[in-house]
């Protein structure tokens, strides 16, 4: 396997150190040391830490495979739960945050463009979900009396906060009662 | 009215910024700057920032009037929407986040301490909940089928995360969902 550039190593340790500890605490210097990289070749490749964490937030939508959500040729009720289940296994020790929810705690006073970035994703995100309950309600699987798009955006609260819980807990309890609570009773 | 003691004034400076930037984005200086102190005075006080954040996080508690959660004079659903709304009422710029929230997403793995203080009171609010949610299953007014310590923990989590989505957003859609989908569909 080729090695990877050193933008690329970068990239990485950005999205790494962002998950774990947030934008601020993340400084450049842990970035390039976690990296093995001189601190000095970072300006080579982002023009600052703000450029970095707009890519950093690409890279970190492009796995959470958002694209599984919009893929008609599962049930509606069973893709929403696919996605958060995958989304739960991103979290095996409770020690990561999500991008959106990270930064959406920290910089979105601090930086415009990052914060339109979020909004942006975040809002992508509830679109897709409001699709599939409104495909859910379509076809009979999720009562009709839900407005898809606050639904959606609901959902996207409660796994948010859930997993601020499951940090602060190092418990996977919040998730449970995510899941409980959204699929037995919410959209059941 | 007396003037308020200089510790009195690092506090309260440091619950503001706690709740605007967050634990890490607040430095020391930062807060004895907004509280017209020198910095030198903050170490008089207290011994670190991380314990200023523990006396912040108990006065923050105290601020959000939990007692009112418990005060069975107010039927339970009611109780349950009132205490939400009055934590919207905190928020008329969506500029501040829930200190539980931010230090949740900011320092519980870098913290021992302040992480078991944020859990303690996030058990703490999710107890309470629960006990109305419980009664008003008693009396009829909520589903019996939701498991009341489950449903709490989910409506702590929707509400820290419609706080990320709001000032991400910087709109009250996200809260407008948090009260449509919790009173009109899941407790109802």
């Amino acid at each position: 396997m080729a090695r990877r550039s050193m933008r690329e190593e970068i990239l990485e340790s950005g999205v790494e150190l962002f998950l774990e500890r947030g934008f601020n605490a993340a400084a450049v210097k842990d970035i390039t040391d976690r990296a093995g990289v001189p601190k000095g070749s970072f300006y080579n490749h982002f023009e600052s830490k703000e450029a970095l964490g707009a890519v950093a937030l690409e890279r970190y939508g492009e796995r959470l495979r958002m694209a599984d959500l919009a893929d008609r040729t599962v049930p509606p009720v069973e893709r929403v739960r696919r996605h958060f289940e995958f989304l739960r296994g991103d979290q095996p020790k409770f020690s990561q945050g999500c991008m959106f929810g990270n930064f959406g705690a920290e910089i979105v006073d601090h930086s415009e463009p990052l914060r339109l970035r979020v909004k942006d994703g975040w809002g992508n995100w509830v679109q897709l979900l409001a699709e599939a309950i409104a495909q859910g309600q379509a076809e009979g699987q999720i009562r009709a009396s839900l407005d898809p798009q606050q639904t959606a955006r609901y959902l996207t609260s409660a796994w948010e906060g859930a997993l601020l819980q499951a940090r602060t807990d190092k418990s996977g309890e919040a998730f449970e009662a995510f899941f409980a609570v959204t699929f037995d009773a919410l959209l059941a």
